[in-house]
């Protein structure tokens, strides 16, 4: 798996940030010559696909700044350092919904834009999930909406674009072809 | 689609490069407190999901230097400005992988990373492919292996994560549940 491998050549550090990092390298092609990558460094995330015991999917509204708009996604969230990614699925399932369970399934990962990020997305399955008593807090700079849909209703913001990003596609794509949602 | 509207107090631009550029906005939060935005602005992508008349899926082997390794995509690339997706779709299509159609069906478009990126792949199904006469060539810095796999192997490279990114995933999924891979 490193075939037309890129060689680095010198690595130029262009920003740090809370997120993300950027960074451009000078790369050695398979041919000899020599170009430009522009490389997000990014920690990773979850996601969780979530089903009632009413048969509806668990998801959240929220603003995201880069599309300018709200959109309707599954509950997900970054990787913290050192956290296992069933973790961060247990604790970003409680924070953002307020549903809690133990048993944590996985489905997949990839990467979401391999072209210019690093960033990978782990995806569970939440199964049994439960409401929390006393809810986690998430983080102070961030603000959601929890909207539980039936597959219907999930079909239908699909359609009107409120579902729009490429976890939650994948995920109700996921959960119908495998009969999840009954 | 304006829930928790995050409105921009200002923004830095930190690096204007060939494929990304990167900013960070200063922004007003719902409850009056403010925050920062790293936000990666990206041209937007398409990605085609083409099946060869022996029932194979068109796909490419490439190094993508974010994850320092090759994977295995259904073919994509970058949206010039001005041109259409599908005109896109067409164009990448033809170059990755020698193959062409004007018969392109428009499956589904969603943002690949939303918390970070406003990058927006459209996913078209090619119909009705033939090997082209005289292969268009691709950007002098791309080094690519067209892969045609059965569905059987398909699922072998997402089992060894030869195939890792979201696209492909999502195509992959789309095709077994619409039955279009017979």
């Amino acid at each position: 798996m490193k075939k037309f491998e890129e060689q680095t050549i010198q690595t130029e550090s262009i920003y740090k940030g809370k997120v993300i990092s950027l960074q451009v390298d000078d790369v050695e092609l398979p041919n000899g010559k020599t170009s430009k990558r522009e490389l997000v460094k990014h920690p990773g995330a979850v996601a969780i696909l979530a089903i009632t015991p009413e048969n509806k999917i668990v998801m959240v509204e929220q603003y995201r700044k880069p599309l300018e708009r709200s959109i309707v996604e599954i509950p997900a969230g970054k990787l913290e350092p050192g956290e296992e990614p069933k973790q961060t699925a247990m604790r970003e399932l409680e924070e953002e919904t307020g549903y809690k369970t133990d048993d944590l399934e996985f489905i997949t990962s990839f990467a979401t834009s391999p072209g210019f990020a690093d960033e990978v997305i782990y995806i569970y399955l939440a199964n049994n999930i439960e409401k929390a008593e006393n809810k986690l807090e998430g983080d102070d700079d961030e603000f959601v909406e929890l909207i539980e849909a039936t597959v219907e209703e999930a079909e239908q913001f699909e359609k009107d674009e409120r579902i729009w990003d490429a976890k939650t596609a994948y995920a109700l794509l996921y959960a119908k072809a495998k009969g999840i949602l009954g």
